[in-house]
């Protein structure tokens, strides 16, 4: 009633196609713009789910990034201690069945194109400079990287993420199931999305409460 | 000589995996980073050439763009005439036996990963508001986009071409022969790169060529 035709099916199409089979986890990118790249090829390739570690060091002095792409995608922080986000986000990461997959050059490393989805697996992405921190890296499940064949032996954050996204689910919609959101998650999102869709939402649900009194 | 035995090798590791077989077209690309973004990328899936495409028109008043990237790369220009630049482009692609693929929504796209290799294929990719030209689409041979499942509809052109080099280039080491260089391409290349990496390289030429004197 409160959204196109159009609206709703997108949404319910959309939903779908999302997953928490991959989710993505990043470590100290302070560039905004970086950031919302990411999270633009989550929403673009299903990821439903960001880890935004935020660790205050020399190397970062900016206090933390302000992302507005949250409105797709649902974002966890890890921002309340000095020195140990990384560690919590692992731990959350863990808990819930993760295999935690860091992408850097390492002499373990593979190709991102082998990288295993027998089990849900999380991406991590370093900072812009930095890289991943030596806590991310020892206490990766596994590596990968992209294969290059170049003078180049890097490329931005945001292209790099968004090959490794790509690679993944492509794999995952093609050969694996038991990928898609439960009907909880579904009936979660669908509503935050309406929310989202409906301009003064707040306000159509407040009358739509006083309504029924 | 004049290079170390590590730069020989990796000079000649990248002209073993460089190929002509997949080639790009950037029509009035006219954001300095994201051209250098894409010819990066260019240069990390070993694709060689890239052909690019200068119209002047209203949306894009910008004359041209320094590219500082070609020093890897084998950059051929189109910005001769007012209105045919494109054309002359897709006269000489077709010349030399590419099959052009327009990346643009379109009715008849198929996904990026359904492209077909059995053909040289040249991927072109349009300007960063408005898109390919009308000639630029008319005229290609068949479309591609690159499977999207969210709400955003597009991709940055740096991310989105990378993305589709990473998908073709990788296809096509795994399921094609005969896209390698060949042995005058590799010496022609193997003497620029070189040159490239000595300093005062016309120093050292003089030098050698009086000494045979």
């Amino acid at each position: 009633m409160f959204v196109t035709e159009e609206r709703w099916q997108k949404i319910n199409q959309v939903l779908a196609n999302r997953t928490k089979f991959i989710t993505v986890v990043l470590e100290d990118i302070y560039q905004p713009h970086n950031a919302s790249a990411v999270l633009r090829s989550c929403d673009c390739f299903g990821i439903q789910d960001a880890h935004i570690i935020e660790n205050k060091n020399d190397f970062n002095p900016t206090k933390g990034v302000t992302i507005g792409a949250d409105q797709w995608i649902s974002l966890k922080k890890y921002n309340k201690s000095d020195n140990h986000n990384t560690e919590q986000c692992y731990r959350y990461l863990k808990d819930h069945g993760y295999r935690i997959i860091a992408t850097t050059p390492h002499e373990d490393e593979v190709s991102i194109d082998e990288v295993s989805l027998d089990q849900k697996t999380a991406l991590v992405f370093g900072a812009e400079y930095t890289g991943l921190s030596d806590y991310a890296l020892e206490n990766a499940d596994g590596y990968a990287k992209i294969p290059m064949v170049g003078f180049s032996e890097s490329f931005n954050i945001s292209v790099g993420a968004a090959i490794c996204l790509y690679e993944l689910s492509t794999r995952l919609r093609k050969e694996c199931s038991a990928w898609e959101l439960d009907e909880d998650e579904k009936l979660h999102l669908r509503y935050k999305w309406l929310h989202n869709s409906i301009r003064e939402a707040d306000m159509v649900e407040e009358r739509y409460f006083s309504d029924q009194e």
